[in-house]
C-alpha cells in the first residue's frame, strides 16, 4: 500500500528481533515485516537504520508517518531510554512517550515506556503493551494476565489497574539447563511428551520448593534407567513450568488467568494452570500488542477513534 | 620415597581433576600430586596412562603396588564401570571393589563402587567414600553429612548406615546464572560482601518455593538502584545456597549435621545452616577422603592394620 493510506507503524522490539506492523486509517493490520535485529545486536545509533531498512517498503516520498515502539527499544541499551512508569498505574493511559530523534524525515518514533515496581524489585518492557491491549477490550478486568516468555510475568490487574507484577526467569532456566548443564547429556534436543510434561509439572506445582534437588533426578534417572532423552526433556520443562506455577500460587489462586501467547510454551502454561484448577484462557499475542499499540497511537492523536 | 616403605596409593578422580595420595606402611600420608586431567577429558584407554605419567616419581622397578580410586574413574564414561551400591547399606564393608586393567606391572588399579537410590533416582561417585571416611571414626553416627559441592549431597546416616541422599544442583545453577543468564550483567566475576550474602540466604531459607521469581529481582533492583556488582553476586550465592538449605529442611532438622569441605563453598553452607539453627561442624575434606580409600585398602588386605 502506498503511505497516502498509511496511518501509524507499530513495532514490538525484543531483545533478539524487531518487528513491524503497518495499520491504515480504518485501524486494520495491512502488512508485517520481521527482522532478527532486536536490541541485543544495536547501538543507540544503530536503531534508525536498522528500523528504516526494515519498514522503507512501508515508507513514501516525503510525507511523515508515525511510529509507535514498545519494548526493548526503550531500555538503557536500546535506542534512548524510556522512563519506566512505576505500578500502581492506569496502562498507558497519560503516559508519557519518548521522542527517538530521527534524521529520516519521513518517520516520527515515538517510544512507550515500561513498568517498574519498588518492592520486590521488577521491570518490564513490552508486556505492559500487550497487557494494556488486553485490558483496551477488558476495562474492568480483576485477576492477572500471565505471559510467558524468557521471562515470563505474573501481572496483577484490579478493575483495570496493574497493582504488581513478579517475574520468573523460567524460560531462560530451561534454556541454560537443557544445554549447558550436566542435563544436556540426559535431555534431547527437541520433542514433546506431554505424559511426561504433565507429570513433572503437577509434581512441582504441588511442591515447588524443591527445584534444585528435581533437576538432579532428571540425571540420576538416565544414568540409572536410560530412558528417552526426549522424556526428560519433557520432565525438565514440567518441572520448570509447575515449579513456577507452584511458586507463583498466591498470585493466581482464585482469580482468573488471562495468558497471552500464541506460542507452544503459552500452551504449555495454559494447561498446568488448567489441571491445578484455574480459571484460565489464552489471548492472542498480536491482538493484544496491536490493541496496546493502538491505544499508544490514539493517545498520541495519531490514530482514528 | 622408595616404593619398598609404600603400602598404597590413593586416587580421586573427579570430571576436571585427579588427585593422588601416597600412603606408607604406618598409614600416613607421605605425599600427594595433583593433575588437571579428569574423567571430563580422558577416554578409556587414556586413564592407565594419565594414572601412571602422574604417579610415575612414586613407582619402583618392578614391585607392584595397589592403587585405590573412588570417583569419577567408575562412572560409565570413565575408565570401567564400577557398579552403584543401592541404598539403604553400611558404606564401603562388602563393597565389591572393580578391577581397572592395566599394561604396566607396577600398578594395580581398584575402583570403588558408587552408590544409587531408586526412589527419588540419585546418584553419588566419591562423596560415599568421604562419608565412609568420616563414619570411620564415627561408626555410630546418626545424622545427616552434607557434602558441598557442583552438585551438593546431603546424606541421612543412621547407626553408620546410609539410608538415603539428595543431590542438589545448587554450585552448577550458580555457575550457569552468573555467567551465562541475564544476570550476568549485574554480578560481578567475583567478590564478597558477607552480609549481602546472609540476607539473601536467610530469606531463600524462608521461602525456597521462588527461587526463580527472586533471582530476577537480581536483575530488576540492578536495573533500577544500579547497586555494587560484587553485593549482587553475593545476593545471588545467598538466594541459591539458601534455596537449597530451606528446600532441605525436611533431612537436617533436628539432627546434626557434619559437612564435608574445606572449601569457601563449605564455609558459607556452614554459616547458612548455623543461622538455621542447625547443630553443624565442619569436616576436613581430605582427612575424609584419606581415611575412606583407607577403609577400600584394608578391606582389600593391603593397608597396615
Amino acid at each position: 500500500m502506498s503511505s497516502q493510506q498509511a496511518q501509524w507503524i507499530g513495532i514490538d522490539c525484543g531483545t533478539s528481533n524487531l518487528r513491524a506492523f503497518l495499520i491504515d486509517q480504518s485501524g486494520a493490520l495491512v502488512a508485517e515485516l520481521d527482522s532478527d535485529k532486536g536490541m541485543g545486536c544495536l547501538k543507540p545509533e544503530e536503531f534508525e537504520g536498522a528500523l528504516v531498512s526494515l519498514i522503507e517498503p512501508w515508507l513514501g516520498q516525503g510525507e511523515t508517518i508515525p511510529v509507535f515502539a514498545c519494548g526493548m527499544v526503550g531500555a538503557r541499551q536500546g535506542w534512548i531510554e524510556a522512563k519506566y512508569r512505576p505500578v500502581p498505574c492506569k496502562l498507558l493511559q497519560d503516559a508519557q512517550l519518548t521522542r527517538a530523534e530521527t534524521s529520516d524525515p519521513r518517520i516520527e518514533v515515538f517510544i512507550l515506556p515500561g513498568l517498574s515496581q519498588d518492592t520486590p524489585a521488577d521491570v518490564m518492557r513490552g508486556e505492559e503493551t500487550q497487557v494494556a491491549g488486553f485490558l483496551a477490550s477488558e476495562p474492568g478486568y480483576c485477576g492477572v494476565v500471565c505471559l510467558p516468555g524468557t521471562h515470563t510475568k505474573w501481572v496483577s490487574v484490579d478493575n483495570g489497574i496493574v497493582g504488581a507484577f513478579q517475574t520468573f526467569m523460567t524460560g531462560e532456566l530451561f534454556t541454560l539447563l537443557a544445554q549447558h548443564s550436566i542435563l544436556r547429556h540426559s535431555v534431547s534436543e527437541a520433542g514433546e511428551d506431554p505424559e511426561a510434561f504433565m507429570g513433572a509439572a503437577k509434581k512441582a506445582a504441588e511442591h515447588p520448593e524443591s527445584i534444585a534437588l528435581k533437576l538432579f533426578g532428571l540425571r540420576a534417572t538416565s544414568l540409572l534407567n536410560d530412558p528417552e532423552p526426549r522424556v526428560a526433556r519433557a520432565q525438565l520443562s514440567g518441572m520448570i513450568i509447575g515449579h513456577e506455577i507452584g511458586a507463583a500460587r498466591k498470585i493466581w489462586s482464585g482469580l482468573p488467568v488471562a495468558i497471552i501467547g500464541t506460542s507452544k510454551l503459552a500452551s504449555l502454561y495454559h494447561a498446568v494452570l488448567d489441571a491445578e484448577g484455574a480459571d484460565t484462557r489464552l489471548i492472542d499475542t498480536k491482538f493484544a500488542t496491536l490493541s496496546g499499540l493502538a491505544m499508544a497511537a490514539k493517545q498520541a492523536g495519531a490514530a482514528v477513534a
